[in-house]
């Protein structure tokens, strides 16, 4: 894509209320755009990133035989009232509205409820499990701060999957796939390294959920770590896990953390409560068993942000940069360093190689520090100076090496 | 996709309140699951279709160069007041929710305001337009009564898309081209024929507004038609438009219809309420003059239905079907026969055609009658008869002839 024809422009500032690393890089970039503290609109840019996180997770969602649907955000009072969940003394978040009617209705934070009620009418037999759903929908929690920019959104994009097991080692044996499932998603994205499986507070059906925790300053939890096991136990559990649930040490070292995603098994509350039930192989009514799955793209996308910067902007992993190359044209005006960069875009498009295509009318230095900013993992200069010196110049973002590629190499250059 | 794999059943009855032939084939056949009148949440088959009309509606904003950003839905008050449309006296399907510090917000039911806001930190210069930009996000409008299944509802999807141009002839020339892609979106869902410009209630800004009605007798409107021009009126503007506005005729047929999209002109209310300008060609502060035009998703499914369906149910026109082939096993448990129907799901699906494979363990009428239901538009039968004959049967869905294809034309046989 031109440069010159993508609406967003790179801002020197971020509002003056935005303290969040992630959340100022990616306005100032043009990714994203602030609507209130906690309400955050993408941009072409940042929804290109938003895609190819998406992409990643629905490959992954998919290997797990998990099917894709897309829930309303309206909700049903009577099924969340049905289970428990819809009084404001037991979920804190909630927003609610009204019909013109005056029947209260909520905004979605979850939905193990719909999802469970809509089943009623599509599950039947013990042959119908197990089964899990998953959607990429818009969630809304009435959050009472919100100032970790994209990481604690009051309106955010959340993959939720939803398993129904026969039994519980068939749901274990689930809930462990996920497991592998989201390391995969972590390290794809590039945070794999800097996240841990989390123990934390459970619920009713299990001792332990887990969490899975992004080591960042910029997080807003405490984790305990262990070092060894790079498994980790949240400060809320500590006075009940003092030592690492793996090897038992209790050498663990605190770390600032965000939670980017968390699974939990459910157990048979929630079909239990709305009476969801199936015909089991000797013909008997059973409650099918469920475990839940959560995954906060803006927030994986901010643990990304943190993680991945420096002081000039961000540096994407390559897996979710919106581009794979910037290209940058330095011709001062020249038409012999133009028509080499056209060229250049033209043939790297045809070969399929997603260009973001600087061809402003602008300074090298804006053009440069606005390439930093976006963070796109290799930049290709054409200048003056690149063509005397026989190609063009090829940087990766967060690196000084800067490598010239010959002219005639370019046409089956590789980025690797 | 084998159909014993897909957690959707088809239902012989949808639910009493469901009084709109739309609504109760795309339940019975597993499309959608409906949470409240008016609110429904797509299912795989739904959302399969869904993604099909995204694509059809994505290829044509490409072409006029929009840029697709996502915004969203929680919004602030204060915007809404500067352009006097956050009363509930002056926008009367308001849903509004409150933060925990007491602010009000609402849910977008149209994104104006927002997006206006937005390009007060990217638009500058005469050289940054025309510029539009487009989005497919979940609108919210609180509707009193929703009785036209998923034609009118209180959460839907919605394609917008916005335009700011420098002058008026550029804006009407931007208009005109977005009447061209709304004409290729319906085609291409296969409304085309039955869907007229009509024009409308305008307005500030201009005389008439233009709406997309199709026409069908599930619709809430009515329009005056001219047959020989295929355009119509609006009955809200007939008072002071009594004839064809094209050839002049007062020969007018009224027409029930649904309005399946709509163009505005909004000339500079929006941006000099918020005080959106840029600087033209002489250095002057301008505002620049916007159009917006809206397109109903799940409208769209609706009134493909309610055109392309009969008794049994839905006919989907091939540009929108979940799958293109629906193959179905009528096998009662024959090894050979089935083994067939595995080695033609395998072969179909290799060679790229996108197949539901009926490969449950079901009676063959009950199988028909699902495959009507859904509404695939090619059904391929094979059963021992068939296999006797020496073939499949090929029935087109929606015609009562069945063509047998040979066994050896299977490998190579194309679906036209």
């Amino acid at each position: 894509m031109r440069q010159s024809h993508l609406f967003t422009k790179t801002r020197r500032e971020a509002p003056a209320d935005e303290v969040a690393k992630n959340a100022q890089f990616l306005i100032r970039g043009g990714f994203v755009h602030k609507e209130m503290a906690g309400v955050y609109s993408f941009l072409p840019l940042g929804l290109r990133v938003l895609e190819k996180v998406c992409g990643i997770i629905r490959k992954e969602m998919k290997t797990l035989g998990a099917e894709e649907i897309f829930f309303s955000s309206l909700q049903n009072r009577v099924l969340w009232q049905t289970t428990d969940r819809w009084d404001d003394e037991r979920v804190d978040n909630w927003f609610k509205t009204k019909m013109k009617s005056g029947t209260e209705v909520g905004l979605g934070f979850t939905h193990e409820e719909p999802i469970t009620a809509m089943l009623k009418t599509h599950l039947h037999s013990f042959r119908d499990l197990p089964l899990s759903l998953f959607q990429i929908q818009t969630k809304f929690r009435n959050e009472t701060r919100a100032k970790s920019g994209i990481m604690r959104c009051r309106e955010f994009l959340m993959k939720d999957l939803y398993s129904f097991s026969r039994t519980l080692p068939e749901h274990e044996a689930f809930y462990e796939k996920v497991k592998g499932a989201y390391r995969n998603i972590f390290d794809a994205v590039g945070i794999g390294g800097e996240t841990f499986l989390t123990f934390a507070a459970g619920g009713t059906f299990s001792k332990y959920s887990h969490e899975f925790q992004t080591v960042t300053e910029a997080g807003e939890d405490t984790i305990h770590l262990c070092e060894k096991c790079r498994v980790a136990v949240n400060e809320e559990i500590l006075h009940e896990q003092k030592t690492c649930p793996v090897c038992g040490t209790a050498t663990l070292t605190p770390k600032r953390a965000v939670e980017v995603g968390n699974i939990f098994s459910l157990g048979t509350r929630f079909a239990e409560a709305l009476r969801l039930t199936y015909r089991d192989e000797g013909g008997k009514e059973a409650f099918p068993i469920m475990g839940s799955y959560g995954l906060g793209l803006a927030r994986l996308i901010g643990a990304v942000v943190e993680i991945h910067s420096d002081s000039a902007g961000i540096i994407w992993p390559r897996n979710v940069s919106p581009f794979e190359v910037h290209l940058i044209s330095v011709d001062g005006g020249k038409e012999e360093v133009r028509g080499v960069a056209e060229e250049l875009y033209r043939s790297l498009s045809e070969r399929g190689v997603s260009v973001l295509f600087d061809d402003r009318d602008a300074r090298a230095g804006e053009k440069f520090a606005d390439a930093d900013l976006i963070g796109i993992p290799y930049r290709a200069v054409v200048s003056e100076r690149s063509l005397k010196e026989g190609g063009i110049e090829l940087k990766e973002r967060g690196r000084e090496h800067i490598v010239l590629v010959p002219k005639s190499d370019i046409p089956t250059f590789t980025f690797a």
